[in-house]
């Protein structure tokens, strides 16, 4: 099984209106509601594509009420440990240009909330082949919880995909994360070094791997992937881009490296289906889905190149 | 007591950001949820105020048990009739300069859901000298659910103000509303005469007269206020021009008519309280508020001249 982690989970409400003005009224269209954040976003494609998967994090309130409803009805295992704040909600609005995003803030957890949530997540690995650990951490946790997270992973024999950024991922560095996957200006804003070239990407993956992480994937969008691994240093390319939403995108990617990784599948196998799920991820309106078509395609024609240390 | 109407409330959600940028992503400094929508606007200035009154209205859903909630925190007294659909939220961003609003369309109520608020409404009429009606209409509710409700009142004896505009006014007009209180355009647009003027606003009021309002006040913001009543034409100036939030402020206009309506006030006392609760409630930042001080002042500083025929 895979655990998807969502430390900072939200409920996201999307409004379509005709065309945004700041300093005006506006008469919202449609409102949709549906559970959101980096790990269900995750966990939402691996239940997609058939993959046992289960997300966990906190959640609290009335918004934490009917996110775990929103989980339900989608069909999305979940086991996620109470708070007494409550959860955030995201609020997007679409127009048929643009998308503007608006981020809560999010709610505070205690110390003895994430003690309370670290015993959930050790009672969830004993069945966890994988464990995904996804973006920002909520208000009150300290920016050591994701490496205290992978050292409870390792313990259980779990493999941890991570994909975070800033203070979160320096520190969980010093964890040895099986594998950090981040994309190309996260990686730049942790390591200093520039990722506008695939000898760049490859210097900043050397960095993070030299900081402890056993392996590295940064994303590049519609420039491909590189990866430093065990197995060697690999760049993959897409045979086309695809046009549509990005946001997910990413998640998609971190799940479609969590099913290979989990089926025991190389490198170039792994890399061509997270890309794929990636892209496949761009081509539907909302976050957590995938064109089945897309996938197929992007996977049969994404190159995967060894590069010569 | 006051019963004031709020068919379609919402959980008004307040985000501040640095500055909106459409087609971008921003972190929401602060959020504020609370209960809005016209009516609740008129039970929180009275409640503020002392004045004995209560809101009722239809509320479902999650968002409606967040509302109650808030309502009771205020110390607002309420009696809400339940439906199945989900009461809305509006969501305001501000920045430093400008404030932009989007308005969810709100719930549907069926035709068994009205009947059940009509009866709760009529059961709360026993104790109401004055009723308020102020708002849009739900969706599912026919345009003549105004008339209806004041139909009910005046069977109860009680004095009725409408604040509506558009099919749902015209439609109240034929029950005989006592006092007609809307602002310059809504007569406008209601009416087809141009209210840029004082002889365009009593034309406009005369109409509304004719069509079925037994006395009508039309807000002109800045420029003060218009009244057609049984003892005479008014005009009301403020002594000066309170700059700040102008949301809410015709809902403590509403307030301060129903308050002084309710001991019994002649008209000039009547506008007079009525522009200085709309004159405080600019001067706070938050809808249902008024600045007592600012109350006060214009309450003593407003000119009532009466407009002989």
């Amino acid at each position: 099984m895979i655990v998807a982690t969502c430390l900072n989970p939200a409920l996201d409400v999307t409004y379509s209106v005709a065309a945004l003005q700041p300093g005006t009224s506006h008469r919202v269209r449609t409102v949709r509601r549906r559970p959101g954040g980096k790990g269900v976003n995750v966990a939402s494609v691996l239940t997609q594509q058939a993959v046992p998967a289960l997300v966990t994090g906190t959640v609290g309130g009335r918004i934490g009420d009917e996110l775990i409803v929103g989980l339900d009805t989608a069909g999305i295992a979940h086991r996620f440990s109470p708070i007494a704040g409550t959860t955030r909600q995201t609020v997007t609005i679409t127009s048929e240009d643009e998308a503007t995003v608006l981020n809560e803030p999010g709610p505070i957890v205690t110390d003895s909330e994430w003690e309370a949530f670290t015993a959930v997540f050790a009672g969830l690995l004993d069945d966890a082949e994988i464990v995904t650990l996804s973006g920002s951490l909520p208000g009150g946790v300290r920016s050591s919880a994701y490496a205290e997270l992978i050292g409870i992973a390792h313990q259980h024999d779990a493999v941890v995909i991570l994909d975070c950024e800033g203070e979160s991922l320096v520190e969980a560095l010093h964890a040895g994360p099986d594998i950090v996957k981040i994309n190309e200006h996260e990686a730049a804003s942790s390591t200093g070094i520039e990722t506008d070239s695939t000898k760049g990407v490859f210097a900043a993956a050397e960095e993070l791997h030299v900081l402890g992480a056993v392996e590295v994937v940064i994303t590049r969008g519609a420039a491909g992937v590189a990866a430093r691994t065990r197995d060697g240093r690999f760049v993959g390319t897409a045979a086309r881009t695809v046009n549509g939403n990005p946001t997910g995108a990413g998640d998609a990617f971190t799940a479609g490296l969590a099913a290979s990784t989990a089926e025991g599948a190389d490198w170039p196998t792994r890399l061509r289906r997270a890309s794929a799920w990636a892209a496949a991820a761009v081509a539907m309106p909302t976050a957590g889905e995938l064109d089945l078509q897309v996938a197929t395609d992007h996977e049969n024609r994404t190159t995967i190149e060894e590069i010569p240390k």
